[in-house]
């Protein structure tokens, strides 16, 4: 029997078409849980010993004589810095030079690894290098959105292999940020609670859908969940926010993003996945309506002419379905 | 040197990021602008002859003995008519049952036509049954919203062969539709015109993106493309429903969207795409901010992390140079 669910946030609907479902473990690709590539790659700009063939780093950490984590502006950004963010219109035709700061996090130095096979402590400075970039970028006063994601795998839009994930940051808010929001500041003005901290609040009580939790954070597959295996990681403390959080958080959200991306590499066999932080846009950092989160989003399904016409998705696989399949992979398989 | 664009009806963004593109050509499969198939499949559920494989028509056009096309009830629909649209919300977890009217057009008895390939009285035939099952599924007081699409190919979310289109007929109207009719009935407010009007005459104006007129349609690659080569069919007639097309009009769309179709297979070699009818929702059919069209989004490029954060897609090659490669595109190859 499928049902149409909403986001209690967004206002957004899915379909949960179980009938048309495949059992979880059919989502299983037939590949190995881990690439099989070298440690090392010659011609891999993101490989040590090949600096030079990146732009020089914005942020990095040293261990020893070596870098264990670089940051380095995106050679081939579709958005330079170097532009500026002045709008012209032309009747209806408005545009604007791309301006914009686009920089890619280079995980670890080995060519074979990915964000969920890394040391806890490898995560978290991933996750510090996250924040300490985005304050940086917001606090250009031309900046107004910052977005951080990882394409992992070709259906996830990557070709290259190195482990990193991206930062862009554009000096305008869209339509498909803004939307939501405003939804969220009319729950707010309503009824002078925070949308997504109610939200988290009936997602830990009906426990369905949980697949971890920590002190600061809670990872579940959303009622809403556009598409199998979806995961959300928020935190419990509200804060529009990501640059808000602590120092001490983010060690907890790099044990529980770890043990997320783990049971979907060793459940499902490596599938591609894109993965974002959404966080309020410059100005709206205090905002009581905005709680910052990150989302996991397999690439399992393909999306047709319906998903394009009403942004409905169908879903064949129930989230209760796919929490319980994750919180049952045996992670000593890893 | 890229760029940003926006959408002056729906408000959203692109990046226009030409120093990332390919040439037009390069776009081209290394396919054949036509699939061999065969004109008649076993075990093809929408092949003469085996009727008895979908539930009975709901609309046909029979020829001398035989049927030229079918509409049918979608065998394995993710909704179903035998539901009841009532809705039902414990704390923020808001669901209604799968009620929906879904129904595929079978366009031809030919498994090795394509929408492109089929004479522009057929083409004819296929928009008029869609007006015709439009205007039956939305008599329906508790269907909101009728879908028409099409995926051709893979990538668009088919596997089936066999020409056909889908019908889906929805209780609720999504944000992803209600948003920009909101920005519409804003511009009409304001300035007591339709944004889509304003838009259309300004692309006319422009000429360069313009691939095709006849007396009552335009055909162009929008201003704000998010993908490569998507295709616009406006109306030069201001109407907010397609169920208030007429039958004269439905033969000079039927022979513009040939137009449109055939140039994307020869040009780009049978890409896979989706096309979808934009249309007013029940009760709107009149509105003076809405106007409806076609779009066909061919399936060149993967969305990635930054699409799925911000919606602004960046698309590699402007609809400037998309539309002068489709202009010249030589139909006599077909």
């Amino acid at each position: 029997m499928s049902e149409f669910r909403q986001n209690s946030v967004t206002k957004e609907w899915v379909i949960i078409a179980p009938e048309r479902a495949k059992r979880p473990d059919q989502w299983k690709h037939e590949r190995p849980a881990r690439d099989p590539l070298p440690p090392y790659r010659d011609g891999c700009p993101f490989c040590p010993g090949h600096e030079e063939m990146t732009p020089p780093a914005t942020y990095s950490v040293q261990t020893d004589d070596a870098w264990s984590l670089r940051v380095v502006p995106n050679k081939f950004a579709a958005l330079a810095p170097t532009r500026t963010p002045t709008r012209h219109a032309e009747g209806p035709f408005l545009q604007a030079d791309g301006f914009g700061i686009a920089e890619v996090v280079i995980e670890s130095p080995r060519h074979d690894e990915s964000l969920s096979t890394l040391p806890v402590e490898t995560i978290e400075q991933v996750l510090r290098a996250f924040k300490l970039r985005h304050v940086a970028m917001a606090a250009d006063p031309r900046i107004s959105l910052v977005t951080i994601f990882r394409n992992h795998g070709p259906l996830a839009g990557t070709s290259l292999e190195h482990p990193h994930s991206q930062i862009i940051a554009t000096p305008i808010v869209p339509p498909h940020v803004r939307d939501p929001w405003r939804e969220a500041q009319e729950h707010y003005d309503t009824f002078g609670t925070c949308a997504y901290c109610e939200l988290l609040r009936a997602e830990i009580k009906q426990e369905a859908r949980v697949i971890g939790e920590t002190d600061h954070f809670v990872a579940f597959c959303p009622w809403s969940s556009k598409t199998p295996f979806e995961v959300r990681v928020f935190p419990r403390r509200h804060h529009a926010s990501y640059t808000w959080s602590h120092d001490s958080e983010l060690y907890d959200l790099a044990y529980l993003l770890k043990d997320a991306l783990e049971r979907l590499r060793v459940g499902l066999g490596n599938p591609d996945y894109n993965l974002l932080i959404r966080s309020a846009a410059s100005g709206d950092e205090d905002a009581r309506h905005l709680h910052w989160y990150l989302v996991i989003v397999p690439k399992l399904s393909t999306t047709a002419g319906f998903e394009m016409g009403t942004g409905i998705y169908i879903n064949p696989t129930a989230p209760e379905v796919a929490a319980e399949f994750l919180r049952k992979v045996n992670l000593s398989e890893a």
